[in-house]
């Protein structure tokens, strides 16, 4: 019998936990600064869950909302307010950003101590080097999935396929490290990777983060393997009512047969994401309160 | 016939290009501040090749010698002087440093813009998130030995052995970029992997860098594979007038009958680190010359 891998029940029981320690907070609460720019529908509902999560748990957010022709200049100018404002312990930029904005620019300017996101280079490069710093939200997620059921990644070949920076890089970083919960023999497969299938059949654990609908089939996971599905994709169904449908990057039904635990999609990944984002902010709070208190 | 790759041939062809590069510079030369701390006789001598190339290629050194019980805060003052130092572009400090000091933190001090080695945790996040930044100099010294001897990584399965802060996960976040000389399929094994000949097995090009002697036997290695061998092992060897040797972590003899090519220790990958600082210094030089230039 497959087991299903409930990161909406991981990410219920880190909420509630991060709950019952935000109620002991006297005083400021956690705040999280989260920042939209134009009019990106898919990211106005990531916003919403966001506050509402937020107002869920306790902490504050302060919401920032930047037409869809803002200059650069005006963003960094928000950043840096931001990042000087001490009600402010998270600094969340939803991407993706206008066209005529670089990115990786404006996301270096987000203070590093108030990077919940985990997405600027310091972090980065600290995660890569086993230093304590902000995880991705996301591969964050799928380490307290695996944590959660009692999935130890140590010695285990974990293959993942995608290589984005916000995924397949970041967990591969987390999973490679001499530490509890990791120390995987990591395995990173992409768009170039040749004889593809003859790999991801290792995978004692394989992650799909490629964005692709249905990707992995029975044929390419080995029979008992963990299957962690990172997919979101939104697929015709004409046969729904709402004409259409999420489905991640493997192919659910063959995989389950093969698979000794897998996350289904929607329900299994997606939900982890907004808790860690939760988690991360509550740890930047800590650490900013932490010289305050300490006068 | 098994190929030799040898860095030595490379490291003279790239600091060849440097010096002609540097004879074109007009009043200043690119600086290099070198830090040694205490009195150990590997670092001394380290420290004195990279000040003797530096003189070869017209590159200026300044060397800074700390005594073996100087306090963090010295080395901090000092680092945050060359910081400031519009003479110096790069910063080497070099490691290890006595026990009384944290690595990390002293490191972290280096500017990002001045980290010639290349591991800063910014530079080592842009790194990994395929953003332009120094490449630390030993694993960037592999990437250079391959292009030199048209190795294309791409598509390729490229297993390294090791997951150290400065060869093998560096060099994993380098294979794994979507960009020309890399696209390779990417394994990281160490202590801690299971069934290790079966994954090394599989490399097309293998790399080993876990400092233990001749650890890499034949058996380990698929005919035909590239082998680069990073070790720098010193072993007794009484039937040598010094009573000792280097060898790599790869046994030479018996997988130079199985590789297609392979680089000896010594004369392979070691040459390489200092020829790739001396060209991160050259760019941390032209990066730092190139607002001047445009007033």
């Amino acid at each position: 019998m497959t087991k299903q891998l409930l990161g909406k029940e991981v990410s219920a029981s880190i909420r509630a936990e991060l709950k019952t320690e935000i109620d002991t907070f006297t005083g400021r609460k956690p705040g999280l600064a989260v920042i939209l720019v134009g009019e990106n529908p898919a990211s106005k509902v990531y916003v919403g869950m966001k506050k509402k999560t937020c107002a869920d748990l306790g902490i504050e957010s302060f919401e920032h909302i930047l037409s869809q022709d803002a200059t650069e200049d005006e963003l960094v100018a928000l950043l840096n307010g931001l990042n000087a404002d001490d009600a402010v312990d998270g600094i969340l930029l939803q991407l993706p950003l206008p066209s005529h904005m670089d990115e990786d620019k404006m996301l270096n300017t987000i203070s590093p101590e108030k990077d919940v996101d985990g997405f600027h280079p310091q972090n980065v490069g600290k995660l890569l080097q086993g230093q304590r710093t902000f995880k991705s939200c996301t591969p964050y997620g799928v380490m307290e999935i695996l944590k959660f059921y009692d999935i130890d990644p140590a010695g285990k070949h974990v293959v993942i396929l995608g290589r984005s920076n916000i995924v397949g890089k970041p967990l591969a970083a987390m999973m490679v490290q001499k530490e509890s919960g990791a120390n995987a023999t990591v395995t990173i497969c992409h768009s170039r990777t040749q004889n593809l299938e003859s790999i991801t059949k290792q995978a004692d654990i394989l992650v799909a983060a490629i964005g692709i609908p249905e990707y992995v089939t029975a044929s390419m996971v080995k029979e008992g393997a963990v299957v962690v599905d990172v997919g979101i994709n939104r697929v015709d169904a004409p046969e729904t009512e709402k004409g259409s449908k999420l489905v991640g990057d493997v192919a659910y039904d063959e995989v389950s047969s093969v698979a000794s635990a897998i996350t289904p999609v929607p329900g299994g990944v997606g939900p982890m994401t907004i808790a860690m984002l939760m988690k991360n902010t509550v740890t930047a709070f800590k650490e900013h309160q932490a010289p305050l208190d300490s006068i």
